[in-house]
């Protein structure tokens, strides 16, 4: 009862950033904000539960999703709110791995989009109104706007934020892949879109690998985001240094490369060079009949 | 034990549309889709349920939002994903009368505005890498392209849903304001936003008023909007008259004006005339300080 057992010390403490939906509102909190806790005790429940426990799965069990998934997800998607109920988006399903293998090379060969069985591709979509204006002989020439491109792009978020929300909740995990704006033209050509329709992002869906998961990312301190009456320009800027120790902190504890949120992020915007091809989105979306006016 | 006993026909049945969260999968399937469900038994749960009985809520009870709500709102937003975890939102709390007012005015007299507790602000803003760039003497040309407004704006809207399904979860309701972005450069001022930053939309939260609830809107038909593998174009066609009868049917039972549909958005996309002054959205952002290349 002595040699062979571990001294607790041996032991790693579960790590902070492991938490789980069902996790208390304490613990939550803290993975989400290091120790920048908000201060007042929150309203809290299990839907915000499963909020707080997000984070993007990159990495996922050979498993195929329970029949009906892919319905419940879309039909979460349409009960989120839509401009004017205009309803400006479309979702595409793809599961045939070659397509999703192609799509992944178009989009910085991101894995996984390889591995999760359900890459759901979100769509600016004002075709629908342009073929139903067509119909009627009726004018459409408000789809021509840089606005309406705006209208989309909402539309399609708010519906792909529930469905992944729904996903997560039903146990699945799943990471949205930006990079599907890196080519438009050529993605647009792969799936077969008509004219005023762009994918906006992808968003792979799957069974998390437990072996291969990432522990849920702090973010910001809610000084920095959240502005009173009136946006308070000292307010936003402190308390980056703080989230660079953070996030530094973060790194280490996934065995990730170090590198500070501050210094990471102003590569990324850094000019056109940093952009991965998408400082040509405003001549990509002119090709694909968009108006921008 | 007769005479004064309403017979049961004279009580209206329960009106599908006002369904609730905790309602069965089939009636919350039902007010979402008319007649036309999708057919195998779906995946379930209570986050599901929740998302599924949004309605947007314009009418709100006198009554104050419990310490802390905020900060639930904002951590759950927070907890949505972010491009590049690059986190280029902010978003701002309303809660001063005058100013809600004021902001009603420049946003189509929304009177949601008044009466909502809390306004929430959604922000696109760049400015943050910005000030970043600037204090560490560093170049961030990359923000100046239109694919960053973009990353900005599907930011601010995951960010947003989660606290709009947060806030639902918690027996508040919500409307979007798509309106806020009809004066953008006159919101910006009343809200002393610094350059690069702008209005995506608005968000109200309160206590939904009982005796002036909507009920669950009709969306198009799953099978319009959901693509698998390639976009089909003529399977996106068809429904739209179904969708019309249902939406008419909705609105019926609703005690709303009776407009179909298409023809109800065909009149919104009209032209540069029917936009509320959105057609001059670029030139609005460009006046923010946004590059749109």
């Amino acid at each position: 009862m002595s040699v062979d057992t571990p001294e607790t010390d041996d032991i790693p403490a579960a790590r902070l950033s492991d938490v789980q939906a069902g996790d208390t509102r304490e613990r939550l909190l803290g993975a989400r904000y290091g120790q920048a806790l908000p201060e007042a005790p929150l309203p809290w429940n299990d839907v915000i539960g499963t909020m707080l426990a997000h984070r993007s799965v990159r990495a996922y069990l050979p498993r195929t999703l329970p029949d009906g998934t892919l319905e419940t997800l879309v039909a979460a998607a349409q009960s989120a709110s839509s401009s004017s109920n205009l309803q400006t988006w479309s979702v595409l399903s793809v599961t045939d791995p070659a397509r999703k293998s192609r799509l992944a090379a178009l989009s910085a060969n991101q894995n996984a989009m390889r591995e999760a069985p359900l890459l759901l591709v979100w769509l600016a979509d004002l075709s629908r109104l342009q073929r139903l204006g067509d119909e009627r002989g009726r004018a459409v020439d408000g789809l021509a706007y840089l606005e309406m491109v705006f209208v989309a792009i909402v539309d399609a978020a708010l519906a792909a934020q529930n469905a992944l929300v729904a996903a997560e909740s039903l146990g699945l995990g799943g990471v949205y892949i930006g990079a599907m704006r890196n080519k438009p033209i050529e993605v647009a050509a792969e799936l077969g879109l008509p004219s005023q329709v762009f994918a906006v992002f992808g968003l792979c869906i799957g069974y998390p690998d437990p072996a291969r998961t990432s522990g849920v990312k702090p973010r910001l301190d809610q000084r920095v985001v959240l502005h009173r009456e009136q946006y308070d320009v000292a307010a936003a800027q402190d308390y980056v240094a703080d989230y660079d120790e953070t996030l530094l902190s973060f790194q280490r504890d996934q065995a990730m490369a170090q590198v500070p949120w501050s210094e990471r992020v102003l590569q990324r915007v850094g000019g056109a060079h940093s952009l991965s091809g998408r400082d040509r989105m405003r001549a990509a979306l002119d090709a694909l009949g968009f108006g921008l006016r």
